[in-house]
């Protein structure tokens, strides 16, 4: 059982980039709403269950508000900023970790200040996205803290 | 389909230890030649198709040598160190990413004067290590370069 994967070591550069690795863009423009986030693919093979992926939002940037069947399993690599986690907001750093359940609203966002970077380990086979309905934001929005979240205004 | 894990941050602290992780030994003592190396399971769950582990040797410790029918994703994580990685002795340096294929020899040695921590992303289901046999050592020390790596004298 050999392998056709080469042993290799990408270089990390200051500027948060490696060798040998492009960045992306998050999704497809137009197909759900983000801000000033990027994606770096840094390990997909078909021998791995899984993928990491390093996610970066500028200061004011933001992820996209959804749920899924997969599971997230992030660690926060760069910058300040906070995410929402079902029902909760929380302040995040350098390098805690952030367990996403199966169908758990959850987004990120970046402080006006910095920002914000994280790696993500996801199964190699997912679903796809869910956004919320209207009635489903107006659900979240009801809790004044995830108003304030959703609105961007959370840490004004 | 909801699941029974729990949306959870789980925070860093500065002498990498995470809340709500224990720090484990890194193999059965005796199983297998290692130094001054421990585990902790930063993420593990039947949703994910894999695990991620952050190992962290002492300085002047080292990881087993060894070989596996399954895939390595490493992120070096502090410090500073080396790694034989197949036919090769790479120095490492935070955040540099490591690709170890299936059946490749490796091992991480920190240096002498810093300690050496990495994430290792690996499949949930995978075969028990191989160590090498007297012959495959011979062979892999016939490289000066690797021989004086296993000695640990590559640092000298």
């Amino acid at each position: 059982m050999e392998s056709e994967t080469a042993p290799r070591l990408r270089g990390f550069h200051e500027d948060f980039r490696w060798d040998g690795t492009s960045v992306l863009p998050y999704k497809e423009e137009g197909s759900a709403p983000f801000k000033a986030i990027s994606r770096q693919l840094l390990f997909a093979d078909p021998h791995l269950g899984c993928e990491l992926r390093y996610f970066e939002m500028d200061a004011g940037g933001y992820s996209t508000l959804e749920r899924h069947g997969h599971m997230h399993a992030v660690m926060i690599f760069r910058g300040r900023g906070h995410c929402l986690l079902g029902e909760e907001v929380r302040e995040v750093r350098p390098y805690d970790l952030i367990t996403i359940p199966p169908w758990t609203w959850h987004q990120f966002r970046a402080t006006r200040e910095a920002p914000l970077g994280f790696l993500c380990m996801v199964n190699a086979e997912r679903d796809k996205p869910q956004l919320p309905t209207d009635a489903e934001l107006r659900a979240l929005g009801a809790n004044p803290r995830i108003a304030a979240f959703l609105a961007g205004s959370h840490t004004a």
